[in-house]
């Protein structure tokens, strides 16, 4: 009875990483850590799986709609995360009285949402938050924008005087008041701000039609439009239009755009405010724009929002984004603990840098190969691995069955270790050990062995007890 | 409407991890995963979703019914996955000719059993695991176990002569012979392996009646017996009773007890040779002893098993645990890739570590605390923060609303950061700040902030531009 072969594929919406990718996302993990612990957040860690009620109504009814539901035979109803934002939070309320207030943690994990898989549409996501909980400060705001800048500045440091990347923030409360000014029912400010966040995507056109009677897309399918009145469409077409030249230009037109509306003024005087402390923390106007069109999908924001992205890499979108929100923690305790934090979507982060050639430096594989000509001078072979440890490099010692000299020479080119360390008896013999570089074309299986080592450039025979120097000095310019 | 306020806990049988544990945690998984890298091995990431088809059938019944299944709209039956190596079986089956041979990677991750949840039982795990797959060579089962033991080396480090951990090896083949040898149903061989697995924790007559007539436990309750023949028991039990006094005697008395039974002397040469190679390895008796009772649960190991235990904290039991699994990939691409591995349990890992005190330094709270004692100084507070940073610190600027130096010096008592930076009117009038060590007691709210001041040890004053350097100072024997 031979069973079935299984189909090795992973699921539809998931994905594998292959070593080298997940060598410069882990690189790329590394890099947001060490900013984000450089900025006092500290780690917390919280389960994959929540309860289904502390995970539904809190995201909207978008995120609800997007949970993996987890079957439990005893009839618990659990449901996988879809941010770190919404456990924290549960977190939070739950050691309210043995946290430090405010509190800043920094947390990396998995998430995961339940949307129509396709070709580089996935449904398990990577994310590195970091959140200051507990305070009402616009410092708080203006300091999560700054660890922000500081992630980017670390992954593409500005070159000249123009970032790479742009910081867009708003506000709710702007976006609150417009829909005021609009004579907008406040009920219907989900859907519009949604047609709204189309903005960049679709241009000013579609979404004015998209925004009334709808319109056909180039497919002819049919776009439904919201209906709205034009002289309502026309305030909201008034306050994209403003120019973003910069956050006091901005505030400025703002200012004159909710000219005798006390809402919206308000709203104003709060992003002044956050202009100020932003100077103070040093992001500078490149570095962080006001974009008021900005609105940012999730239902649970309340204040500021904003959202980065790579300039090289527009068409990857934004790659975090964030805001403040001030009704969350509640929820679970009955006490604010307003919020505010920044999420980081490494999975299209990395893809993004890699589009641009700005992934993080990183090799997955090894930096030396020990290959064991002599399987009886193991003993040897384990030395030599063990005394390249010691010294700081990653090393593998060949475990295969291979025992011929040409075999285990392509595996050297196969693995991708820069170096690969060679003994045989003659080595032995002569108290040496061959040192071979790995970037010369691959060895022919055809060669002799003694043909070969005439041939190759980059390969060293040195003395037994200098080979961890000799490693060293190989290595150097290795990719 | 006010909302029903929702209960902040994790799912039964879920845990959170506070900043000082998760910090413990992460300090943890640096060391292992520098382990695996410095032995060659290079990270993957596999979706934590697996299809149904491919988690059942391998790890055995007991593995089957321990998955959480994954609920989609469009009818794919998905399961979160219970362990790393058959993700990696199946990413090795899908990428085989893209891969070098042998393929070391090591894979850090969350896995998922549905057990029963109680006090300390949990259904979420975290793993970190290394494994080398596509060779047949026991020189790959040796070199696992010499990384196991490095790992537990960096962890535990031995004082002295001996060792503060225990490595036991034995061979699924040993047992499958033992199991021949007592004229025992082969089929059966699984029941019995798991109560021979209790002989630690029952002892050899509990063990006994388990295997025969049963018996009923402490609390009266029965205990159903499995019904073997005293003659079969008695083999078991001789073989049981083998001392495990160092590598080479065990096998001499292997060679003894199957003297006669082919299969079993054929297991017993396995074993010497993995012996000759622990040598060359140089990992001694003392690190890695046969115990040939050691069976380990997964049904899919097919020769050399092995776990292993932190002699300090017994009770914990297993803390890691690994075997050769030669028919894993085969299931996926229908051609065998043998391959061999561990994987360590970094939960139960960290809390035997914690209960004796040996969990790896780490502390969550960051370096410094810059207080804000003067608003309008904000840029100014900012700049000594940024300062720090840009030294390796990891610095919090305060982000709170509380504005009086009595509150935010209750903050800096509590967000467990060694050291304070105070900078006021006067400090900035003189050019100077305030640097506090936070080892004293607690500031009293009651006292005016001369008294405390004069009172204070380990507090100093220093000029503005030697804050980077007074800091560090301070920070010297910080906790």
């Amino acid at each position: 009875m031979t069973p079935r072969r299984i189909e090795p594929i992973a699921p539809r919406g998931f994905a594998d990483h292959l070593p080298q990718d997940q060598a410069e996302r882990q690189a790329l993990v590394d890099v947001v850590r060490r900013i984000y612990e450089a900025h006092g957040f500290v780690p917390l860690g919280t389960p994959a799986v929540e309860r289904l009620e502390s995970l539904t109504g809190s995201g909207g009814d978008e995120a609800n709609a997007s949970i993996f539901r987890v079957e439990t035979p005893d009839g618990d109803e659990f449901g996988l995360r879809y941010d770190l934002t919404l456990p924290t939070a549960r977190v939070v309320a739950a050691n309210q009285q043995d946290l430090p207030r405010p509190f800043r943690r920094w947390q990396f994990g998995t998430v995961w949402r339940l949307d129509k898989p396709g070709p580089g549409r996935f449904r398990e996501f990577t994310q590195l938050d970091a959140d200051i909980v507990g305070t009402t400060s616009a410092v708080a705001d203006a300091q999560v924008v700054a660890a922000a800048r500081d992630v980017l500045e670390a992954i593409v440091p500005t070159r000249g005087d123009v970032p790479r990347y742009a910081i867009r923030i708003s506000d709710r409360r702007l976006l609150d008041a417009l829909i005021a000014k609009a004579g907008i029912d406040p009920a219907r400010s989900g859907d519009i701000l949604r047609v709204v966040d189309k903005l960049d995507r679709l241009g000013a056109e579609k979404v004015r039609l998209e925004l009334t009677a709808g319109y056909r897309d180039e497919s002819g399918a049919p776009i439904e439009g919201l209906g709205l009145a034009d002289a309502a469409v026309d305030v909201l077409a008034e306050f994209l239009a403003i120019p973003r030249d910069g956050r006091r230009p901005v505030i400025d037109r703002l200012s004159g755009f909710f000219a005798g509306h006390d809402a919206g003024l308000r709203a104003v005087e709060v992003i002044a405010g956050l202009a100020a402390l932003l100077d103070a923390l040093g992001v500078s106007e490149a570095q962080a724009a006001f974009d008021p069109a900005i609105a940012r999908g999730l239902a649970y924001y309340t204040g500021p929002v904003f959202e980065f992205a790579l300039l090289e890499a527009p068409s990857y979108g934004s790659v975090g984004s964030g805001g403040r929100y001030d009704d969350l923690v509640g929820r679970f305790s009955g006490q604010a603990w307003p919020g505010v934090g920044v999420s980081i979507g490494i999975d299209r982060l990395l893809v993004a840098l890699q589009s641009i050639g700005a992934a993080p430096a990183a090799r997955a594989a090894p930096d030396v190969l020990v290959t064991t000509m002599d399987v009886a001078r193991l003993a040897d072979y384990a030395a030599m691995a063990d005394e390249l440890r010691a010294a700081g490099l990653r090393v593998e010692l060949y475990a295969g069955t291979a025992l011929g000299f040409a075999k285990q020479m392509k595996h050297a080119d196969r693995c991708g270790a820069p170096v690969t360390i060679i003994a045989g008896e003659d080595e032995f013999a002569k108290g040496v050990v061959t040192v071979k570089r790995m970037l010369e074309p691959a060895f022919e299986s055809d060669a002799s062995r003694e043909e070969w080592l005439a041939q190759r450039l980059g390969q060293r025979v040195v003395p037994r007890k200098g080979l961890v120097e000799a490693v060293r000095s190989s290595l150097e310019g290795a990719p």
